[in-house]
């Protein structure tokens, strides 16, 4: 694919992501806007954009993802200069979407934190919403504008049909993720299983049953992130205990917080695919990591968004 | 628990539950508000309130089930009515919100009908929705206004409670409704299956899994509703084939349209458990049928909403 | 005229009125877009579009006639379609406005449903409304979108002026549509008369009156609808003992529902005619009615929208 | 009706109709709030609210009459300053609701300045409306918070009762009046005509018709608000031209600007009834002319919307 | 700098400044659009708009000077008349942004009328504002729409620069002026002085104090705005009896109410130097007045703004 | 003033202010609402109210102090769990509203991040605003909910009247700070005089001048915030070198950033006063600072918006 555009295309980056942004940018063959964004001595986010953004179609590249409050103000922030500086419409790219594990009151009296955050994009006046791999694909809904919410699946599939594994098995760390392992096992043609995890009564230890089979089986675990490593290293231990051949993990959205990097380097797992929705630390990139770019698929949804075209390609 | 309250206190039916909110006023010890909802020659809706609600704590009881667009459009046109008739508060009972598959973009150039139908509901004047048994509860963030989510799990475990079953297994449908199979599970202390579709290659026929240890064992398969019934059927039929001793079936919502019937009729189920939130036509309750009725939970949290007190204990 | 439109141009129909789009189509030299519109076996809408929209500018045909709350929700659901398909402009053509006559509260808790559908197209994400004769031209501000409200009258007019009646007179058949009669009766040069409806006391029959001279003339009776034609026949039948020689009627919306076709048929009225915003169906086509169609109108109105041309001629 | 408040109850006068106001205050056995209302020296309304309102129900009266934008503004600046010092609940009461007659493009490029205003009332916070004899009754529908549209006719038509004309016929002075005419004439058991304008040709003059029976009649034009006296003036001579006895008329809002009082002094009118929704300064007060006044039909209203009793009795 | 433009830009005045537009429009090469705006007898505004807006990017010159509360009103229904024919932006140059000293709350229970009009123009349908020296700079974030900030201070500011005085000082007339007097000195290389008013005792006169040094120098007193002028010509007796030598002033609004002009016929003030912000009469253009026009600021905005170019160089 | 609260009354304290909170508390006689505020793994805010808010005033004490975002974004998911549980009304109390520098664009292209915050507040549901000494007044106009908006310079000026200094002189650190320096003067009856900044030619260093008199005076600064202290430092030390006796400085929010307490360590400040509106930790609190606790008056503004009674005694 080849792009051409004109000056009334803006790609601006904020904190989160320069290199996946630089990546996109380059393959567009565009520069990324001139902004300054930096930290009053309060911290208090200060944003200055440096070029005229006057009817320009705006798109702003920022995962919210740790330190995620801080990420979700600069965004706001970002697009409230944006709307006041008269952009002709302004492209939210958010390839990881924190939060979006509070979109339900889990107990009474909590907040619902995604629905808000969507709320808040929304007041500062984002037109459109690009994200990769929402935690549940409801919070499109969330939104009163066009959410295009791109597939990261397929690339990770294209990893595992390269790899050419010879009886492999896709497993859902938990109850709810057997639809993306389903989505998986689609593309590789594999059957799928889950952990499943009980409490038998109080006082007595929890209970973990491998449901399905995985005896002498390549299982690869799947899910949308990895945070602290607890549901995914639990999984690969009792897979292994199970009888699973090698072990292998994937995820979206490398989260990788408190302990994560810990226990995935104990953990019997051969390899751990993730994506650079988030930007990782070169301390948290292990050995046994390989890191797949989403530059070329936002490069396209981006590129599209702006010549109108169809992205509906990208998203199934 | 028994229940007090004044004048400002307000109980209306529109057409899809008038013997549920009848129970429900029973309950209380109210009386339903005077209200006419009629059609005019060309099928429009005609409502007129007939006694004043000026200042009152509202609540309207309607399920958004068959025919849903008449309920929405008549609840939608009841809230309207009431609204612009100075009601102090408008609470609306959905125990079943229709169109809550349509919750997220399947495929692209879709709608996302529960949010549309959650927008319309704020747009027309509901200050709070009660509900039971969302398809995803995701779709409490579809509104900005309080969601009291309802939950009907507990009344069907009770159910499996009292029967007493010497080896349960509770069994999801399909690959989203494990985390319901879970809950239901927990409550009877029973371990879980889902049933697994895969499309091997176009052209050949689908092929079903049981995922899980079901031989042997007295089946439960829930799902929060049964519609054409295909997919509870067809696990019906496999979980037979894979040994299992006797199939129940439960949910919350007896949709029930097109095929169901027929195909339930001839289902080796041994007994079909769901609730009143949908009104069935005499010629829908088969003789295995048992149907629970929601009057009880509904005029619980009716009554606490009206009196200002926590409902915490009846989503949970 | 010469229809010059590009790929940004995209008519659509829902399942009103297929034929009128056919012929406005046919007209602009533009096909349809291609969309599904279907019902799952509940009865909820589905619709899925099959082209792309983004960026376009849209026009949807949808009339609200019966069944009304099924083409409501089907159009509500096809805006937020596409709204969240990134369409560029949702312009929504209603040759039939439906619930136009609840425009007012006319006893105390009534609502105003002509005001909430205004309110639901807004908050589904129309951007304007272009539509033919409202029952009250007030409900245009029942909109903060722009609408285009085009002229019937002039068409019914043509119709008659070609007819050279000898001593016309315009009859408004109710106190409430003599501002109706004035313009055509201007159109075709004649005086205007109306019927006059008193309940004396009750138990008293309904007198009605003829108030204007029709003797020895030709009367039309000319309203915005026709729907159960208790209305009309009654005007008829009384311009015909009040010495009228013959009797018109024409209105712009043929509703005809309820017992319309027999009243008319039995009816001394010599024709009758009316116009396409609402599809009759072939046993609602009298042998006596003149069907005008509105697709060379609305075909212009679309056109003139579409390339930012001045719409005033059509609806002056 | 015996008047009970307490100081939540507040009610406030700007400066369209201190006398009416007044008293509805003594009425009520109220006082009026304590409130500066005055121009700054380049005219801006300068407003100071002299007690607390925090939480109060407050009752603004103030008609929109002439000078109409000064009232308006002054209205929309109580109501952003009331709102501001936390009032609990803000009632517009607008005896005459101005700039009704802009309620729909009358022409293309006209604004719709009814619905305008109506938004302007909602934005700065006005919670709900009351207002007497709209000029059309679907301006109620151009609100979105409660409207409660108070009836004048009633008032007049004890007036007439009282009088027991022997042979009156009540008379519309334009095609669009007939409806208000048919009310009065109900109530007064009495025929209606109206008076048609025609302009035959351009060059010619307009040719006025009496349509209905007149002749030795005591006629009674109504109208809802006489401004120039123009339509009026003209019903009048044509009536007494067409052989009608005596020529009464009356309506709700006596705008009575430009030419008004020499066209009323100087035509054959018996007497003019008004009320005093518009305060009519002496000179404008013929000695022809009864001025009633809607205090009663007012205090009555915001007591029962105060104390949230039914309305419903005031506007039928 | 060259203008060109297609039939896509329309400019329009209403009654504030027609002088002011059309100096802009001779400077941008085009005529001011056709538009009557008229009064009712009743004194309500009367617009109607004589040729197509359809699509363009519409922009109205009104300052809501005096009368303030009638162009307040004239304004917001050209704006609702300009958004219901279709126009595709509506851009609001208001040169004199009134009502903007009610910008906060000074007591307990007023209104901030400046957001309440800021409110009412986003509600009538203003898509972008365009001012000249805002009272408060912080009224910019009155709006949620893009507000463009034209800056008058340097035009003042050529002005002295051109005047070359000897041995200025910018004097603030008031505490609250001291930013605008250090800008207007930065400009000119002066230093910076004010006006102190005490009140050291009830009962005692008020003390004027100097802060300060002017002795001998010629003082420059600016303000935003001159109303009835009582501060700046206090502060010039003031400025002479501390011995200034010249005493020239200045502001970009001449208000000039009630007995301004009396008080600057009389104060020692060498010269007054406004701008047509404000269109003055005859009467109020004193001998040592000179009145600098805005036209080639304002055109220089409008034409970026309709070629989407930057517009920041006019604002700093 | 004793206080008397029912169970509908709710305090709680988010993480900015418990201290303060507290001391509110406990002079209300009241407890603080349970609620678990937390961070996950990822520094996502997890918000947990642990009794019910239905239909209960509901006071939230939180600064948007240092670290601002966090506090933000905690303040706001708190706001959306109130809204969700139900809560009545949701009165925020932020004694340091931060972002309120960022009032108003000073160079093009940037956001007015206070503007934001305010529009954040009320989309997650705020319903009322209480704040001390906002930066610029004209933020409580940023708000469309009611801002009660606090006064902290009376506590200021009760301190340094009870000092009983000789012959004080207010003093502002510059040119934006004069009002505020009037109004403690007035408290006082001190004059003022100011410190000014001058930039004379580029490669110059920068000049400072103290406008009015200071010899021999005791010199107190004020200003609404000290956060670098290089303003108040800068103020300090010119001061001196201007013959100042002594210098006292004072301000209501001490943020107090980088290099703040080093800069006032060495100072030549005398005293320095705050208030707790932002909690100091024990290494920010200088030896010649003292702490005057605002706990009184947010106290009494909470009973009395709680009691629905006047607060204006307390802002003026």
């Amino acid at each position: 694919m080849s792009y051409v555009m004109n000056d009334k295309f803006k790609l601006f980056t904020i904190q989160s992501n320069p290199l996946l942004t630089q990546e996109v940018a380059d393959q567009l063959g565009c520069t990324i806007g001139e902004c300054t964004v930096n930290r009053f001595s309060d911290g208090e986010v200060q944003i200055h954009i440096q070029e005229s953004v006057r009817g320009a179609k705006v798109f702003i590249l920022q995962s919210t993802s740790q330190p995620g409050n801080e990420h979700v103000i600069e965004l706001l922030i970002m697009i409230d200069a944006l709307k006041r500086a008269s952009a002709g419409e302004i492209n939210v790219v958010i390839p990881y979407f924190g939060y979006a594990r509070q979109d339900r009151k889990a107990r009474s009296r909590e907040p619902i934190a995604a629905k808000l955050i969507a709320n808040l994009l929304e007041t500062a006046g984002a037109d459109r919403v690009v994200t990769v791999d929402l935690h549940a694909p409801q919070i499109q809904g969330f939104f009163n504008i066009p959410v295009d919410p791109l597939q990261g699946i397929p690339l990770l599939a294209q990893h595992y049909i390269k790899k050419n594994l010879v009886n492999p098995v896709v497993v859902a760390p938990n109850t709810s993720g057997l639809g993306r392992a389903r989505k998986l096992a689609e593309y590789i043609d594999a059957p799928i299983a889950f952990v499943d995890k009980r409490q038998p009564e109080p006082g007595f230890a929890q209970a973990i049953d491998i449901v399905g089979e995985v005896k002498g089986m390549d299982a690869i675990i799947i899910d949308d992130l990895i945070d602290t490593a607890a549901t995914v290293t639990l999984a690969a231990h009792s897979l292994v205990e199970n009888g699973a051949k090698d072990v292998y993990t994937c995820c979206t959205h490398p989260v990788l917080t408190g302990p994560a990097i810990e226990r995935l380097a104990i953990a019997p797992i051969k390899e751990i695919v993730v994506t650079n929705t988030i930007e990782l630390p070169i301390e948290k990139q292990l050995d046994n990591m390989t890191i797949l770019s989403m530059a070329g698929l936002l490069a396209d949804a981006i590129y599209r968004i702006y010549k109108e075209q169809s992205v509906s390609t990208l998203f199934q």
